[in-house]
């Protein structure tokens, strides 16, 4: 048999450029546990039908359990002539099975719907290892979040001292935000789980078949049905590459805020020395590099978005060839965001927060300034507006004298000069910065009793978002199991 | 009163440039609506908690009902010196209700929720109408599909004749794809539907306020709690981007094969007039510009999606003002899908197939050479791979000698030539591509009936949307009654 | 005359969802003026030519010339039903001028060459403002630089401190990228300075026609010969964008940088108050709106780069109705960097550094660590991995003790203890930091005097663009008086 | 010596999952002969310097050039704990010639300037690469075209007929493009063959260097002075990626029209069997992949773009971890542009066209229609927008009786109708598509005799862009020579 499965047809051989530039097995070898477990339902499903007998499955999934423990053991070897992962374990199972049973494996399928079978399997384990590195960073933060519920420090807008925050208050934002990834990261998840085997090349076959079989012993939720569909659209990778990208990005924002914070000027946080590295040439370096590369990668994954839609763009119906391109943008997606999720959670595991220089950064500005306001609206009954104004003078003519609002007794000058009355008592608990944020006690506000009742549901969430993770590897396993079931069933006929 | 919010801190003015560069007037006049909704449930929600009296909050209301009857009117005049929308009726109000009560509505919020609020208000709005336009093509081309489960034509693959299908097939595969759209887009909003109203600038108020209230007042499904994450997250317009721009580049993929479907070459269908343009030099000219457009305008919005993500990228959370940049390309895409949307439900509504062209390309080439294949594997047990060999190199020698499938004859004499003997007439039965269509009865395949069963489970699909869609739709206007009958109601006290 | 020009092929109208479709005069009205010279200089070609005759050309500059006026006195009325800027100008002139002379000026050309003159005009006009923009800003920021040549501040790597540097060797550093910006705009400039007037609607055209006369009179370098090419390429657009992009880019860290050096932290520079906001809950904010909005506005841009490239991408040659996606981004490109670099001049003409904080965190941390591991090499002969050792080490025990380098006797100590013999004084020079920067002599580094070498080199390539960017100016100018004045000619014969 | 450079300073080791997160060797193992070259200049400049002695410099270059040996012969030995490639071989040259020697490299450089050296080096070879397989894309392109000035097919606008033009007129287009492409390239090429190596870490060094010697040695055109600018700026790849991305989408255009031109529809060319695949299912397909992995790879190489800009916005000068990401977007570009141009090499250098099939489809439309009007305006003085309306509705007429403008007769007596007298030999001329391209022969137009000009002129150019290529080759060449002869030089001494 010649080494092209068209080769029937064809006057001529590829061109040398021509298979190095269609190749494909860097990017698809990833997926050759997927193949052998696709192909070896296939052969499940071909029999159960009546077009394999015994002794054809038992003979053809014989040599599929051998590719599987060559490559389990690292002794499957790629052939970069046969172009892809797919054309390597069909041709070993030919050279080993001979044609008569292994060229029976193809029928009722065609590399179109065996390629995305193969795909679908592999980025739902990925994707299910995503979820559960971020299950960890969500449960690493949140855990340091609940230890500094009354950690005062400044919080910021427009990396300006806006109003006074706490540590487990910040940190605990970016698990609410999360949350949200996970639900995306899910329903990416349930687009991709359902099955497009049988679909074949286009328009299905004229041979019977038995797809929600195939569909359950792979573990699919369903059968994608409409064969033309199922062969041209890629939103299941889309919506994944969607869902790891806004995750990305959002990784990317705590990365800015690591970068920042941990400045010698900022030093409100340290790194530990396992997540950071040195310089070759300024000895006294400790750089936040897990941090500065989420940033960068974002970029990256956005890129791999922007590849992936601008692929599909404008592509008719019907495989073709520019799908190819389809898979190297999700592989990097997943390889990044999965490496980020990893050593940020070892970043935060093992961070040194700073609370004293956190506090000094509260009082050294003027923080406290909105709480003035809002206590002249509040205490006083100055419309807002106006009380913006009042305080606004008072930050301008403190600015211009060099003093803080820790300066009691000036302030309690300026608010009489402003008709205001007050005492220096009341002042100085108006805009002690811990008594501020505990007065911040709105619904989602940072005072600390309210904060912690926002971790305490985050943290239930993060329990059913577990729960939900752990039921769907399960029901993965039962389905591999099943197949191994059937396999040996089969074996020992 | 001076015209910047800020002015009592400020020595200078803000430069000329600095205005033009920061305006965001052109954008956010269209949220006019949704500020003085969501403004007018700010009032209620203070009057209920005790910061305006009955006197206060009727001359909001009153300043708040004028505004928007001078919006409505067309005679709300915006000034660009304001720089925003909210700005403009902020200040409305204030020269209308003065500042004794008009600055009181400032209490308890900021900039920064009210625009979110405002943002997520509109939005959810124009999502509706996206679902609305996208359900009327589907169903538009469900029915075109339903006419034509028999109508043969090529179904391709890399461009090139691959086996028969029909139009049915071939149109209700793109409504397969669209149900899974409509998914996306119901989540986004769901997303989307949760109330930052009262979270402030950053870190809540020390103010007594019920934001559940509010958020039920303006029709959110809930409250999004931590006003941190409230005011800093942006997934809520980065999902909805991510799903409208999955779905445009969905369309664009049909508006590739309406451009080539309908050039001369092809011509399998031909667009109304309606939607096609002529030229202004080549009399002869009828251009599939509704088709082309939408190929480009999924750039666009590809291009959108990038402007978000990359704008969103490596921002610390708290606002800044990065994030004003997030409205545009959402406002964009917004406008670009719904106009697809329409024009594409009007160009596949005056459709016309040409089904005797569809028929001949069918014949022409040598699409139903994988019938022929699978004969031979079904029905004389020829394994597939060689199956396939042998209807390769018959079809290698028909090219050569410049003929058919449709040569009986010929084809009965090249399998004789391969050791298989088979009669005029099964080769016949098996190469008619509409016998050929009728047995690819496989689970979602092109056998008429079987496409039939498809499109009634879409269509079925199709309604429990529509039915989701109206359920939402009657939700916000029953929000939006109860507020204005509580509008009224404090007017009249 | 009915309002489409190819009416009299079609049988129906535009729908109406059609007409908003494909609507580009929001878009395409900003070229009035170039498609009114356009028009004209087409005229003044075809009587050249003998196409048309005295009377002929006379009418139709007449009208023409009454569109102008009408432009720019604000009267020219756009309508919205003519779909184009080009129908309405032609509109204009045939209802003044009747069809027997207006309908004469369409020969030898078509709306595709017309637009993508119009277009090339408009982007000059627009490129040449950008140039003028980056020149000064340039000027601006590298006249700041020279007085800071002295003026010690905390060089940056991984946001860290890493050695002494000079404010005015980092600004400068900006102005060195910025020269190879404006050689990028050159070069787009000259791409997109020919004429693609005369190529038609993809085929020239059988009449005889000068298009070297047309190039000359509209100011363009050149003829852009091929017709099929001049009328479906479009990288003169991507090429202007792609550097736009690579400018804004270039801004954004400047932007970055400006955010976080005028954050309380860093304290290093304050943006004057015409350059920030305020916030209208916060008082004492003063926000870096202008570097926040750079940064915002490169993600924009970027994404416009991406629009334009997603639609040209798998268009056949030839127009294709795709392609009037492709000036929406290049619109929107050329005014925010215009915008970004006006603000910027603005914020860093009026900036104020801070030279003593710039000192003091200098002195805080351990920047001047490298100074003293290069004496080591150079002074001790230590190799340089062994002296980065021996620093690193002292670093580390001074980090553990709570001391900086500024103190001395520790630092012989310390190295006393790793065998290296160094007096106080010596010590205390090797870690100056002024004197550390003076060292820093080496070809491009940041010791004063090379510094200032360095800034007379860009004046000299800045004065240089700046002659550059006249000739063009002037180029420009005089052809458009050159057809100002065969205008002028032609109505008064 | 322990494995990081900057152990001295820290307490404890990378985590893994940060060592995997950092990892770069797979990215920048390419770079290793640039890193061995680099460091022997660097080397040699030591030296020349006064830095090294004989004996410490002969002991480098022999280790270097043993690494250099072992890398060619491929037993280089890249140990993935050792972090990249610059590590590896730094680590080589110790453990040979010691600490002593092998530690005085890293003198006056730092890892900034050392891999941004290495990466100039390297993207200026495969720049060189690229620019080579253009020229070779375009001559054979261009060759073929020459052969077809006389091979009439159908212009297309809108993928609609429009005018006829020829073969060759439409292959000369896209030459027309690349030669600007090649342009961008040159341009991209001189951008970044300038020198960082001595700007160090990012502020040059207090040693004395010659940075122009090791400029010289490199082949650089000139040292890239401004030592922050040399280590921050990232234009050198961004632009050279954009030159590569206008490139690939260039591509992609001839990439859609090969993929529809070669289907059975069109029928205009056929790709060679090298060129194209078949299917494992259809026996009878050939599938153009070449040309719809050139349409997919644009997309990849548009994504890859965005990586980088996206990457590079809103960091701060000084190196940050970021710009790791720098490289794995142009690496992918580079492979891709280059695998696409050599592909399509050598598919149009074995196609074959059809120009029968061209010509029928020219006669089978309407797309002599416009010489019909422009005839009207030439020969019977009808204003052009009249003889539109005539042909149009002609067109109109003939579309709904079926028959073409082949029938001479049926027009004379529609042009009767409009009041045009024309004898039937006379409407067969005008009407004739070899005569009508004959008489497009305005400049840049389809006529043979203009294209067979405009192919001179290109091939001209062509010339001028191999000789500006060679001579670049020419000069790097000569600089690595004159290192071996320097470092042969050294050893023997």
């Amino acid at each position: 048999m010649s080494s092209n499965p068209w080769a029937g047809r064809f006057a001529g051989n590829m061109a040398a450029s021509m298979a190095a530039y269609t190749e494909s097995l860097a990017v698809d070898a990833r997926m050759i546990a997927e193949d052998i477990w696709g192909s070896q339902v296939h052969a499940l499903m071909l029999h159960r039908c009546g077009h394999l007998d015994d002794a054809a499955l038992a003979t053809i999934l014989h040599w599929l359990e051998r590719a599987r423990a060559d490559h389990e053991r690292g002794s499957f070897v790629m052939r970069a002539e046969l172009e892809d992962v797919h054309m390597n374990v069909e041709t070993y199972l030919i050279q080993g099975a001979g044609a008569e049973f292994g060229g029976r494996l193809h029928a009722a399928r065609s590399r179109n719907d065996q390629v995305l079978t193969d795909c679908r399997l592999y980025v739902r384990a990925r994707l299910l290892s995503v979820e559960d590195a971020l299950l960890e960073l969500a449960t690493t933060t949140l855990a340091l979040a609940a230890q500094h519920t009354r950690t005062v420090m400044p919080g910021y807008t427009h990396s300006q001292h806006a109003q006074p925050i706490t540590a487990g208050y910040w940190l605990s934002a970016h698990v609410a935000g999360w949350l949200r990834d996970l639900r995306r990261l899910q329903a990416a998840y349930r687009n991709l789980n359902t099955s497009p085997l049988g679909a074949c090349a286009l328009a299905g076959t004229d041979l019977r078949t038995d797809r929600e079989y195939s569909a359950r012993l792979l573990g699919f939720d369903a059968v994608l049905e409409h064969a033309l569909d199922a062969t041209s659209a890629r939103d299941f990778l889309a919506e994944a590459l969607s869902a790891l990208t806004l995750l990305m990005v959002a990784l990317s924002r705590l990365g800015e805020e690591l970068v920042w914070f941990s400045s010698h000027e900022f030093g409100l946080l340290e790194l530990a020395d396992a997540f950071t590295s040195g310089s070759s040439i300024m000895p006294q370096k400790k750089n936040p590099d897990c941090a500065e590369l989420t940033r960068g990668k974002a970029g990256r994954v956005i890129g791999d978005l922007v590849q992936l839609l601008t692929v599909l763009k404008s592509v008719s119906l019907g495989y073709s060839r520019d799908l190819q391109e389809d898979k190297p943008p999700v592989w990097d997606a997943l390889d990044q965001v999965h490496g980020a999720l990893r050593v940020l959670t070892g970043a935060l595991g093992s961070i040194t927060l700073r609370p004293e220089r956190m506090r000094a950064m509260v009082d050294a500005n003027f923080a406290t300034a909105t709480q003035l306001a809002n206590w002249l609206v509040a205490a006083r009954d100055v419309p807002f507006r106006q009380a913006h104004e009042i305080v606004g003078r008072l930050v301008g003519e403190f600015t211009r004298q060099g003093c803080t609002l820790t300066a009691t007794a000036e302030v309690v000058a300026q608010l009489a000069g402003a008709g205001i009355a007050a005492s220096a008592a009341e002042v100085a608990a108006v805009l002690d910065p811990l008594q501020g944020v505990e007065r911040q006690a709105s619904q989602g506000g940072p005072a600390p009793g309210e904060t912690a009742r926002l971790i305490a549901g985050y943290q239930t969430a993060l329990a059913a978002a577990r729960a939900d993770w752990r039921q769907r590897v399960t029901a993965v396993s039962a389905a591999r199991d099943e197949t191994a079931r059937l396999v040996a069933a089969a074996l020992s006929r």
